[in-house]
């Protein structure tokens, strides 16, 4: 329950704080044997990293990491891994004027009311930056999951009032703005760049997918892997929302509208996301985010300082004016951390299973003849 | 990661079939001296029961439950409370018709995938009656968490295409639709009639609020409050999403509009729904979820059986056409099972520090001042 | 940490109280598809059952039991299996003289210290009736074991000054005294009557073993297979130490002694007791604990009350004069379910390891060579 | 259950190997506001550092350690606390030799047959060098419990055949011996030398007492904090067994022996060792353990290789003759870690009881006239 650490059987601890000397990641669970690809492993910070565009802020964190254990002679051994980025880009620059106070929309003052300690350097703990933490371990999980046929992806769908309108999954990377459906390109990049020029941010939505997840996966009651998934999303910054396939737009529907019927060659369509009563499909599993509008924008604002009194605010600096662009790598490392662990959980019990009653796997997903409107292959 | 537990310190284990000869909960952690409330827990559990109206299922469900352990002379011990209900209302029915088949929408053919057994008497394990669990374990969360002050309610929002206007807390259980606004409430009645006369079933969002709650409950990074509760409240049969506070709406937003700014004496708007970096803020925690229409309509549909050959089914039988009415005293227990649980995981850090560096415990929350068209208070 | 709950992938949640209601067990992990074998299960409640013989308690607990869930046509579903015994035999007998006191040498004070309750009709969730909850979850535990060809058994070693000289596995339950040397029940058995003629009890020592447990098993660090284990059997009621193998004869020996050399056909000997640096070598595992006299004897003895006045407090009823012999089915099943979950948890990650890097089984074990004194096999 | 970390609310996680670059620790769970005692972490560090004498191995670590994050102006921030010792000592010697073959009483084979991996260069993850990751994690749990007003401490009371008879604990850090009994000091110095000079190895038992510890600490059934205290020691490597107040000789006694009687004042001994029925009792917590003679001894020994082919191995080096004595420093670490832990878990439920039924806290232990002779205070 303690929240640095994630999973069970693939389990995650992070640490470290913005400003800190360093960053960085535990995993444990991670079976021996596996060769490590140190170039994906670095491709999926520089994902993450920012400073990758105008659009995104031009701090540069040159995400330099060092595997301090865990594995030998290139291959992992079984044993803890201890991945190591330093803090490289710390500016001693002066706090003095927000020292004290909270920024609005931020965790300062919530952190400060449970810890009774502000690390005015840009956050401590609660920023951004702490996600370094999860990309690293969702490379992993990456690999891992690559070994049992299945893939990770996400992309933007809608960025304040612009909202992809088709899937281009081939193109999504090809820009800093990830959108799903290159058309609406260069609107969303002209969303963003208003909102900076009228000192302002703008919110955004993500699509994530996973597509090759077998039947199968997931637990009973509250321990759907939806349930782990969402809670896995909720917890990236800035996350104000989480749905899987029709969503919030199930609210409004009749039943005859989602019922996604099934064939002998998988179901007619995807209204369930992937997942049906807590447990996988076949079918990609579709799940989207809502990130809220960047916090720090550049206006004057009301607050109060550590002492209850009224302040003014105004946060400066080097910030996104869209952090959901970033969100996605982060995403995908989130729902890849979740999918290993309970695959682990899985097989655990089928092998014991097998041991007295051999079953053979099945087989099922989404029928070739399905629409094709969200984006599901 | 097993399924069927939720929580750490306040731990609840759920357990039995819709059609075996038992359900219940195991709790483990309340503390001693606690005079359980029984009346409360049995209105609770009538809350929840299907068969209050024309409009839930006419199913009647009793909910007698004994408390076999944990609870001595009226008062619980500190030991585990086993809390058992017996499935009075099981009818020896023919299920032949749907025995080896699977039901569309339903966690039918997942389970199978993954257990080889198909519960045809109701779904088993996957149906909504497990619920009953999760309420029982909720009452007793609701009766700690009143000893702290902190007041859960909940209430329907949207019912298809009917949305409420405005928060009236107080009229939300004088019908069975539970709407948070009573001018709605005959639309949202309609709506539902309507559905069921085209042999069809609608959706609904539930909005739920947590009112008292100190600012400093969550944890960093993977154990945010709000993911905490986004996992428990997806756990939920039907539910496709959930949001906090600005919700979905924050990707269409500019930062100015959800920015919230403070006062002294408390928040100017709670945009954030009540949690921020992932802790409580002292503002009231509000979030919204989508129940997808029920699963089971009496129509004709395409599915297959356990041999993946084609087949029709329609599902007959006693459902509501409307599963969103029900969902709000589930979602209110989902919500108190978090707090209980992150409540005492914040005091047992707060009570080792108080040995060496007491502090004041800060109250704060949304100022008299905001506005409240979100129905906060 | 709650704890009333043991295991991860295999996990049991014991509850209820010595003369309330009911006491059972949940069971939650066990694959499907598994047919329980109801005469087992009954066979092992029987062995922990007091009212054997005249040298044990004379009390008559029927034990009977219902499964309530989990089990669907004789069969596991996958499910939660919870398994409840009614307390038939709870006499609504008067407390009345010691319901204020603390029996000297059981856990009256410190669950009073705790919970500031005092369960006086036979020390409540503290009474060694407890552990039929863990006999039943154990008896499922076997049976998945001996599907992976493992076997666990138990003996006597030792009842106060007598010791067993030689290992004769084949006799050790034709006696209620459990030893594993036949030549010297007879002793044992005088030495428990020459204790209760004195109004006295007597201690003694169980030795436990597992054989096949393959090489492998067992987590590094602090989630050693002897670790897990050590914790299981201390759990225990009145136990008060454990050791493996060579034990505390190792302070007093020297590192040639038991050093265990090995050879292409298996360890020479076993000083090490199946487990190296927290894992299983694929030798039998063997365990012992010393297990204290019962505290309950008719003597008059200094005490207090709650109220910490002095008090003579003389404990009557229906004991066993020594509670060694009944541990052996208890000390066989906490041995079970680690093992059981040692297993699960090593299968999920060979399972995955196995998807990129196909590797072959060990065998390896005790030589057949070796030699044959601690009853090794 | 992964085995690296260890505690549910004060959490450690172990990682590194004895020959990689670094080893270290993350504790997440210690509150804010803590002022790190830097000094006592380097001397708790040099306590359990080889090197000290010539009856330890010469080998010299210095165990320089930073903390990377969870400390910020000399205080803690309720964030995870990363300390990092990087592996000075590192010889890049010829492991040649032994590269493939595994060390008999070592955990080469069973690491092997567990990963398929052999880090030969001392044994990785398996090398008492990871112990450095506990007793830096003990270090700071001993700050916190020295806040309420608890004391641990440790010394040898038998080496070989030479046992400790009385108990000094203020000379037991005055010789590297460590021994509760200065008499024996030169007796046990003598039998560690002769087992040295014959190329051999011996082995030796510990006592660990925790003083100050309040009534109460423990949870019931699987939980007791005997058994966590139990499985923490038996994870210490070359433990063989362990005990609590009368232990192994509980098995020799009669009840009237050990039945610990209560007097206003206290317990009038303390054969229960500080814990009755798995909850601390007030009285010191006192237990012993036994640390096997060191494998590594310089005699040519029967063994096998990677390829199961009959092999000669003698091995060489730096060791201890005793690792006995370097044991202490260690197991109080453990110890302070379970009581941390289980100081959390009780306060969280008893802040939560005194939101509706304020006690006062209990004081009680051993009594001023109890008998002294196992060293109680």
């Amino acid at each position: 329950m303690l929240g640095n650490t994630f999973g069970t059987l693939f389990r995650v601890s992070s640490f470290g704080e913005s400003h800190g000397p360093a960053l960085g990641v535990l995993i444990d669970g991670c079976p021996a044997g596996l060769e490590i690809d140190l170039d994906h492993l670095r491709s999926e910070l520089d994902r993450r990293r920012p400073g990758q565009s105008k659009l995104v802020t031009p701090r540069k964190e040159l995400d330099e990491f060092e595997i301090l254990s865990g594995v030998f002679e290139g291959k992992t051994t079984g044993m803890p891994i201890m991945i190591l980025t330093h803090n490289s880009d710390v500016k001693s620059k002066d706090y003095s004027a927000i020292k004290d106070l909270f920024r609005p929309g931020h965790a300062d003052f919530t952190y400060f009311a449970k810890y009774r300690h502000r690390d005015y350097r840009g956050g401590g703990r609660s920023s951004a930056r702490e996600t370094v933490a999860r990309v690293m371990a969702g490379a992993i999980a990456k690999q891992l999951l690559s070994k049992i046929g299945v893939e990770i992806r996400g992309g933007v769908v809608r960025v304040g009032n612009v909202v992809a309108k088709r899937y281009d999954w081939d193109t999504v990377e090809d820009s800093e703005i990830r959108s799903v459906d290159p058309d609406v390109v260069d609107q969303m990049r002209e969303e963003i760049q208003a909102a900076r020029k009228e000192r302002d941010s703008v919110g955004g939505t993500i699509e994530v997918q996973a597509l090759g997840v077998p039947p199968g996966l997931g637990e009973p009651v509250f321990g759907k892997l939806d349930a782990a998934i969402a809670g896995a999303i909720m917890s990236i910054p800035a996350t104000k929302g989480v749905e899987f396939g029709s969503g919030f737009q199930s609210a409004s529907s009749r039943g005859t509208e989602l019922n996604d019927e099934m064939l002998p060659d998988g179901f007619c369509s995807n209204a369930h996301g992937g997942i049906l009563g807590g447990i996988s499909s076949g079918a990609p599993i579709v799940l989207r985010f809502a990130v809220k509008p960047t916090s720090s924008i550049p206006q004057l604002k009301n607050s109060i300082d550590k002492n209850f009194q009224a302040q003014e605010i105004e946060t400066k600096g080097r910030h996104d004016p869209c952090v959901a662009l970033r969100a996605v790598p982060i995403a995908e490392s989130m729902l890849a951390l979740v999918l290993i662990d309970y695959w682990l959980q899985d097989r655990a019990q089928q092998s014991l299973r097998a041991q007295y009653d051999p079953i053979e796997e099945i087989r099922y997903g989404l029928s070739p003849s399905a629409t094709k409107e969200s984006g599901d292959e």
